[in-house]
């Protein structure tokens, strides 16, 4: 079967590297022939937001699918093959403001939010958020990006500015004990797989370590599950999708859905029976999906505007080592480095010795 | 780092797979431009045993390393770039006679053998090794291809003919109480990580399964890793190496050694900590080996001669399938299956329900 991914980054690359044992061929819609996920799969050159492009990469493959949320979805729903998951769904996820109505329609807590399209409307909007808030615009945000957060109603004005003047959504700031996220993928049957919630830390935005199993009691994993079961169910969506969640004293806080293999499911790869690549693949192409079951305690922690020496890295326990073929920038994920051990303990004190390698402090 | 490979097949393929994470680029030499590694490395279309083609694949990369023995080890050891393993380790080891000259001279046990290069030597061969014999050509090899089997003296003429009347060696046939191999990775320091031994089954003079760890006392598994130990360093191997043999009333036989990842070592894919591929090529770059313990209990079935429908084989528990991406031809290896459980019966259990598929019995 040949898959189409529209975007050839890390997570292009690693759905390729997870797919071709599986007999499948890829090709990548890309800008750049030499995107990270060129070395496994056939680049089709365009910019992905182009129809055109998009055309010329389903006319080479079976089914499409994508590996990030900035495509146009009614192009996507023109084109001749299936696209999974669909347009439809990646219609309601890509806009903040419809990921939030869902959430609300599905009794899924989240922070009070208020949509604005023009300066006048702030201070309606921080009337119902509060002071303590965060803009983000609705479409396009990511690591950060498209966000600004504000203090106090004096700072509206100049958040509104900072993220473009678009279309965005103003939203309470959450207090949280930790940041969770949940990665699960539906099948073509409707079978849902769930990952052990990983408990993340970001810094400057950017994700910068991910642990699984999260330290999480019993309540709090089921209700991260009927959630995630209960979105995958309303979307209809066949592969992958990530929940972030905000773990507070009043419960689980929903803050943020991707509709793909996420970055907080990189443990997967060595820390679950079925990594969430191949399983997003296996939903992809309408075959049987595999246990989500963990292996163990795993953390990663991603390379972030440098490269470590491998040497270095590939000296230490139970270690192994993602490069993503992208030049290295200031502030641009280029890796991760993946751990495991036995209990978290020992998974702690694992990746304090990772933390001083180049690119992951 | 560049790493060109002579050969382009499931082996090749399996460990483009493995280094491709780790940042390493791959550029294989293989007869045809659409041979399994093609997907995840550039191909350099030619025929291996042409040393031109091997200048060519020389001039794209960094280091050279191969995953079959059926080349000139002098052209190879003319090339421009290292080479690992050796050149002169593989002129060892690609012939028969001078591998078991080795395995004397280090003290490993094999069964009795005599060279042969004319029909009329035949009888002073058999003297050596009694009727019950094997005749196999000292080079060019594998699952089964260039052996004969001698029944009683007057087979000899015959089996000499099916193998080509091509220089051999003629050695006692082993009774055994089961097929045994070692793969260890011997890297640029000199360290040896040795995989736990597995049990092997072939029909039809290929691999059929591999079970690892195989169930052997402690004895026997110490006397393996002594010989292959020996090997490693005698051979002054960097990278890979697989030695099978026979468990038998009298101890350990050593039968054959091969100078390459190894497919009684594909169950490493998923059951070690690190595999044979990417601790190959961690050897090959230099770069420090990884542990080599197993993770539980694992086992293929090689897939010969017909797939199964994926659907079929993903619907299994603990089950990964491994598809080479070769067109199905009769008696041709096209993939395996690998499947895991946490003790031996339920791994019996698992192997067994897998023998129905096609290809895989």
């Amino acid at each position: 079967m040949r898959i189409g991914i529209v975007g050839g980054g890390q997570l292009g690359r690693m759905l390729a590297l997870a797919g071709t044992p599986l007999g499948m061929r890829f090709v990548v819609a890309d800008e750049h022939a030499d995107a990270p996920a060129s070395s496994v799969a056939e680049v089709v050159c365009g910019d992905p937001s182009d129809p055109a492009t998009l055309a010329r990469l389903a006319a080479r493959v079976d089914v499409v699918t994508f590996e990030n949320e900035h495509i146009d979805s009614g192009a996507l729903a023109d084109l001749p093959v299936p696209v999974r998951p669909s347009p439809g769904a990646l219609g309601i996820v890509q806009d903040r403001l419809t990921q939030k109505q869902m959430f609300m329609r599905l009794g899924i807590r989240t922070a009070p939010f208020a949509a604005v399209s023009t300066a006048g409307e702030l201070p309606d909007a921080l009337a119902v958020t509060g002071a303590a808030a965060v803009i983000k615009t609705r479409r396009g945000g990511y690591d950060g990006r498209g966000q600004a957060v504000i203090e106090r109603a004096s700072d509206a004005a100049a958040a509104w500015d900072a993220v473009g003047r678009r279309p965005a959504i103003v939203e309470s700031r959450v207090r949280f004990r930790r940041e969770l996220s949940v990665v699960a993928v539906r099948g073509e049957d409707g079978r849902i797989e769930i990952y052990d919630p990983a408990e993340n830390r970001h810094e400057n935005g950017i994700l910068r370590v991910s642990v699984a199993p999260a330290p999480i009691d019993e309540r709090t994993r089921a209700e991260a599950a009927a959630a995630v079961r209960a979105i995958g169910e309303h979307l209809g969506c066949i592969g992958a999708f990530a929940l972030e969640m905000f773990d507070t004293p009043a419960g689980l806080v929903a803050n943020e859905l991707a509709l793909r293999v996420h970055n907080t499911g990189h443990w997967t790869i060595e820390g679950a029976e079925t990594s969430q690549f191949e399983n997003h693949l296996r939903a992809v192409a309408g075959l049987p999906l595999g246990s989500a079951a963990s292996l163990g305690h795993r953390a990663i922690v991603n390379l972030i505007g440098d490269l470590p020496d491998p040497a270095e890295v590939l000296a230490l326990p139970s270690v192994r080592l993602h490069v993503y073929g992208k030049t290295v920038r200031p502030g641009r994920k280029v890796g991760h480095v993946s751990v495991g051990a036995a209990d978290p303990a020992g998974l702690a004190e694992r990746l304090a010795s990772l933390r001083h390698l180049p690119g992951a402090s």
